[in-house]
């Protein structure tokens, strides 16, 4: 049987191999006599299940020695709050605006830190992106956050700004959750880099923190110590316990993409995948559209609009009926939105794609 | 084939009837053509699935109307700030310290607030339970903590304190972590009670908070927004993205309590559990001991001793090999630790005495 393709924006579609594997090993992991759910997190099995996840996200996103990885609790949202109480000092924080996610990392920003938007593409109403030398960077600046991609906009920042060309000295921190491990990271240009898992690592209630090393040690007194990125850093995520689950699923969604062909090869997909679906959308007479400017667009999620937003119920009952799971758009930005992450094979756009041209000969 | 005994401290043994409906739903939840892991939290499928645990939870514990249920994360060490930073007001705290997660509340509550011991049981090397009559609590008191189950060091009050019948109108925070579910809880005496879930109710990553409406709305502007009750309770626990299958494997472990009795009998079996093992333990010539007041004693963490601790070693090799798991005592205890929460069987109590009196008759 052939499952549905399931576009949600997250928690989102996983492998199948990994799901298949998850159940097989529900009971037993590895002769162990315990399912992974529990295993104590301090226990040799666990340990071994952590460094593999460890070693190959490092391995596929080719993360310096320099940098470490941690594995924490409370997703982007938390994390908009947990990153100025470690990197911000009490002092400025530039927040590049380019949607939903980034504006939220702004106000969030602004309980600890004197945080200011350096640009927003807010007047574009989140369809542009603003060149990095219109930035209005501070010289004070603790750390430049940006959000390379917005899940609910649907844009993406294919180059990470380099902030030293731009003369700013202060590290960059990425809010990369949407579009981690469908292309590398150029690490030189890079502070800090989170991603809530719900999207193309793993289950919800994981967020993965790469940062540098310089950056630990300056939390704010008020951070809980479990958000303390140099306790979680000391003490290799189990400071708390972690949430052993989630980073189990995380590992074999690493071991999957390794046996894929890597980052590289998921971003060939995901660039196939991609021109396959805005290229319809661009050239289908009008009955649907796409409202991002080309080169801002994100391959990960893309928002789009009937014409006739009459017939959007009709739209997602056809969508259910089709086996295209979880289209409808986020309530801020209406229409529709298809995710397709790293997970979401080429056939599942080959089946929209095909699902939205029937669609619009039967009501066009 | 008998799965082996897993006396886990947390993550902890779940019951195996859980473990093969996840299994089995692991790829299609009801027909949804999604595995639960890959839903929009914002989705019908999993908006049933978390309403059924909320209610069924709040059946099992017979929560009053007036308590907010919030399902977050963080764990304990997490809620450790996040109770100061939601409930401290920044004034007065008053911590009952009975062992090491007391001790943890009050060190972080510090940051937040002018916190206390209002009493100790340190003197005791934390194996009894101070009087509350003896509690030293403050007039401005903004609550009174205390850890009801001490998992490190095997101590259980029994009893919640009333704390108005000792002239102290402070709300009262209990973190029952590691025996919720496993007795009742008397609302009438509590303010907020919370428990990480990977002891007694399923997976690390899923923190459960139950908080009286009263105590919602006083949070300090220095909480990340993703953690202010009141965020987390007008959202119905999706202010942001939730841990969804934490939740809906809790939700499974609820509805299997349910289907053994409820709360009342998860406690007949706790005592019965409890009787057994530490009757042996009171009762073996010397060869072994536990070491809390009988009064204090926890049904569900029980720590003991071998006279010669030399044979340390032997004995947990020799426990593995009859298929009793993770008896380690923590470190900064010693010894061994049996945690016998809902999900063990009596079966594997006697498995476990049964070994204790062979292993004691072979090296006696």
């Amino acid at each position: 049987m052939t499952r549905p393709f399931n576009f949600s924006a997250g928690p989102a579609m996983l492998p199948q191999a990994v799901l298949q594997q998850a159940a097989a090993e529900m009971l037993d992991w590895h002769g162990s006599g315990m399912g992974v759910m529990e295993m104590s997190h301090r226990g040799k099995e666990f340990i071994s299940i952590y460094e593999a996840a460890e070693r190959d996200l490092r391995e596929l996103l080719a993360v310096p020695a320099h940098f470490r990885i941690l594995f924490m609790q409370g997703g982007g949202l938390g994390e908009n709050a947990i990153v100025p109480m470690n990197c911000s000092r009490g002092g400025a924080v530039d927040v590049v605006v380019t949607g939903s996610w980034s504006q939220k990392s702004l106000q969030e920003a602004r309980r600890y830190a004197d945080a200011q938007a350096a640009a927003s593409n807010e007047a574009d109403r989140h369809t542009t992106l603003p060149a990095p030398t219109s930035w209005r960077l501070r010289d004070n600046a603790a750390y430049v956050h940006v959000c390379s991609n917005e899940t609910i906009h649907g844009v993406e920042m294919h180059t990470l700004p380099d902030l030293a060309a731009l003369g700013c000295r202060a590290p960059l921190v990425v809010d990369c959750s949407s579009h981690v491990l469908s292309r590398g990271i150029d690490w030189s240009r890079v502070g800090l880099a989170f991603a809530g898992a719900q999207k193309n690592i793993g289950p919800a209630g994981v967020t993965i923190v790469i940062v540098r090393e310089d950056l630990l040690g300056h939390a704010l007194p008020i951070t809980p110590s479990a958000f303390d990125y140099k306790n979680v850093a000391d003490n290799a995520s189990m400071y708390n316990t972690p949430p052993t689950y989630g980073i189990y699923i995380a590992g074999l969604v690493f071991q999957w993409i390794k046996a894929q062909g890597g980052v590289a090869e998921m971003e060939r997909r995901a660039i196939e995948k991609a021109q396959l679906l805005y290229g319809y959308l661009d050239d289908n007479g009008g009955f649907y559209s796409n409202r991002v400017a080309r080169d801002a667009r994100s391959r990960m999620n893309v928002p789009f609009f009937l014409a006739d937003e009459r017939l959007n119920e009709a739209f997602l009952a056809g969508a259910r009926e089709a086996g295209l799971l979880q289209l409808k758009g986020h309530k801020s930005v209406g229409g529709m939105r298809a995710s397709v992450y790293n997970a979401m094979p080429l056939a599942g756009v080959q089946a929209l794609v095909t699902y939205l041209q029937d669609f619009a000969r039967r009501h066009g």
